[in-house]
C-alpha cells in the first residue's frame, strides 16, 4: 500500500518509516522541520518507494495538493507539537501544531476519499488521573497541559471524521517514548549537562517523579501489528507497565557515561513544571488482551535510549 | 461586573444579555452576524451598560484588542455555528467558528489574566450514547457530528486553560434550545414551509425521532444561576427530561398556525440527516441535584416557541 506519514522525519516517524519500508509499502513523509530533523531521514535519500515533501501541514491548501497528487492510501499522522515545556509558554503553538494538522489532514482524507489513518494521541488526554481505573473507556478526560488539549480535541475530530466517512482510525494513547533519535525530555538534557559541565546534575522537582517509559520499537512494533483496523475508531492505551523515576533516570545515564558520584541538585517541588503530570499509570488491559506486551520494560527502555544517545 | 458575551447577537446570547442587564452587570457583545442577527439586539441600541462590537472571533488580534480596551471580567461564550446540516457539507465550519473561536477567547483570556468562563457546550458531545447511563463523568465522548467534534475539542483545550491558569469555569452541555429569536432548526423550517405552501408538509426520517427540547428562558436561568463557581471546570448536563417527537412537533405547528388535516409527508429512514442522533436523553441528576429543574416540559417549550416564531 501506498502510506503517507505525517511528521516522518521526527522522532516516531522516521522508526515508522523505517518499519513500513521494511515491510514492502511505498512511504509518502511531509515534515516541516519545526521538530523533525533532516538527519533522521538523510539515509533515506535516494531510497526506492520513498518520496519527501518538506511541507507545514498547517497550509491546508499545499496538503490537499499532496493528497491529490500522491493518493495515499493509509495515513499515519505523528506530526505535533512534542515539547510540552514551550507550548506551556505559548499555547498557540499547540492550537497549530497540534490540533491543526490534525483536522487539515482529516479534511484532506474527506475530500480525496481516505479512509485508513493512524493517530498518535497521549497519555495526557487524562490529565492528572492515574492508576488502575484510567482505562480508554470509563473515565472522563481533563487534560491539564495544552499539549492534552490538542491531542484529545483531535480526537474528538476524528471520532467525528470516522462516523461521518467511514474512515478505519487506529488511535493509540501513549506516555513517554524514547529511543535513537530522540532529540528532547529528561534523558537528552541529563546527557547534554553532563557533556558540558560533569561536575553536578541539576533536576526538577524533587526526583521521585515516576512515568512509564516505552522504546520507540515497541511503540513502532504495536502500530504496525494493529493497523488494519475496522470502521470507526478503534482505541487503545499502549505502554508498559513499569516506570523509572527521575533519579534512575539520572542514575543510568551517570553510569552509561562512566560518571560516578556526581552530586544531584535537585530543585525541589512535585513536578517538572505547571502541566507536567509527576506521576502516570493507566490500564493496559484491553491492549494486553488483544495479545500485546512491550517487549523493553521502562529501565530497559531508558538504558538503551542512553547507550544510543550519548 | 463587566461582561463580555460573545455571540451576544445570536439566540441565546441575545436573551443572557437581558438576563445580565436585568441583574445591573455591564455588557460588551461581541458578534460577527453570521448566525446572530441585527435584530436580535436592535432594541438595546443606547442603553446603557451595553456596547457592541462587530467582530470575527477567529481574528485573534483584533480580540485581544477589544479584551485590552474592555477589560471584561466574565466571559459567556456562546458563539458557535449552530447549523449543523451545513456544517456536515463543510465542517471547516466547525474548526473555525466553533473550535477557534474558543482557543481564541482562552488565549485572549491568558494573555489578560480573565478567571471566569461560560462554555456552551452540548448533547452533541455524547455521539450515539443515549439512556440513563450517560452523566457527566463516567463515559466516553464519541461525537458523530463535526459540531459536536469542534465542541468537544474545546471542552478539552478549556480543561488545559482552566489548570494552567487557575479559571473559574462553568460548561453546559445542553440539548436543543428553542423559544423566541429562534432563526433555524425543525420548527422554524415547519412553520417556514406551512407558511409558503400549507398543502401539505414533508418531515424528514420517519417523524419518531424524539429529542428534549429546552426553552431559552429555562438555560438562560441556569446559567445566571451557576455562573459563580470556583477554580475548575463545573461541568453539568442541563436540560429537560421529557422529549418532543417530530411528529409531535408538527402537529404542535399545525394546531397553533389554525391549520388542520394536514397530510404529512415523510421522506423515510431513521434521522434527518448523518450524523443528527435521532433519540436522546441523558443523566440530569447532578445539576438536578443542586437544586435546579427546567420550569417548562419539553412539549411546553415547543408550544411557546410556535406562538413566538409564527
Amino acid at each position: 500500500m501506498k502510506a503517507l506519514v505525517a511528521g516522518g522525519a521526527g522522532f516516531i516517524g522516521s522508526h515508522l518509516i523505517d518499519a513500513l519500508l521494511k515491510e514492502g509499502h511505498e512511504v509518502v513523509c511531509i515534515d516541516n522541520f519545526f521538530i523533525g530533523t533532516r538527519a533522521n531521514i538523510q539515509y533515506l535519500k535516494g531510497v526506492d518507494n520513498f518520496r519527501f515533501y518538506e511541507q507545514d501541514l498547517t497550509k491546508f491548501d499545499k496538503i490537499l495538493n499532496i493528497f491529490e497528487k500522491e493518493k495515499p492510501e493509509y495515513i499515519f499522522h505523528l506530526a505535533a507539537n512534542s515539547d510540552i515545556q514551550a507550548s506551556a509558554e505559548n499555547p498557540m503553538i499547540e492550537y497549530q501544531n497540534t490540533y491543526s494538522t490534525t483536522f487539515n489532514l482529516l479534511e484532506c482524507m474527506r475530500r480525496t476519499n481516505v479512509k485508513k489513518l493512524f493517530f498518535a494521541s497521549t497519555s495526557a488526554v487524562y490529565g492528572e488521573q492515574m492508576g488502575a481505573e484510567v482505562s480508554e473507556e470509563a473515565v472522563a478526560l481533563k487534560p491539564i497541559s495544552y499539549y492534552g488539549g490538542a491531542k484529545l480535541g483531535s480526537e474528538a475530530m476524528i471520532s467525528a471524521f470516522a462516523y461521518m466517512n467511514d474512515m478505519e482510525v487506529l488511535v493509540f494513547r501513549f506516555p513517554n517514548v524514547i529511543g535513537p533519535r530522540l532529540t528532547h525530555g529528561v534523558i537528552f538534557d541529563f546527557v547534554k549537562r553532563l557533556k558540558a559541565d560533569p561536575s553536578h546534575l541539576r533536576i526538577l522537582g524533587d526526583g521521585t517523579q515516576s512515568k512509564p517509559y516505552m522504546h520507540v520499537l515497541d511503540l513502532v512494533g504495536a502500530i504496525m501489528r494493529f493497523k488494519d483496523v475496522p470502521a470507526g475508531v478503534s482505541l487503545y492505551n499502549v505502554g508498559v507497565e513499569s516506570q523509572t523515576s527521575v533519579t534512575r533516570i539520572a542514575e543510568i545515564v551517570c553510569e552509561k557515561m562512566g560518571l560516578s558520584g556526581i552530586p544531584f541538585e535537585y530543585t525541589g517541588g512535585r513536578g517538572g513544571w505547571k502541566g507536567d503530570v509527576p506521576v502516570f499509570a493507566y490500564d493496559l488491559g484491553k491492549i494486553h488482551a488483544a495479545g500485546w506486551q512491550a517487549e523493553m520494560s521502562s529501565d530497559e527502555a531508558v538504558a538503551k535510549t542512553v547507550e544510543a544517545v550519548i
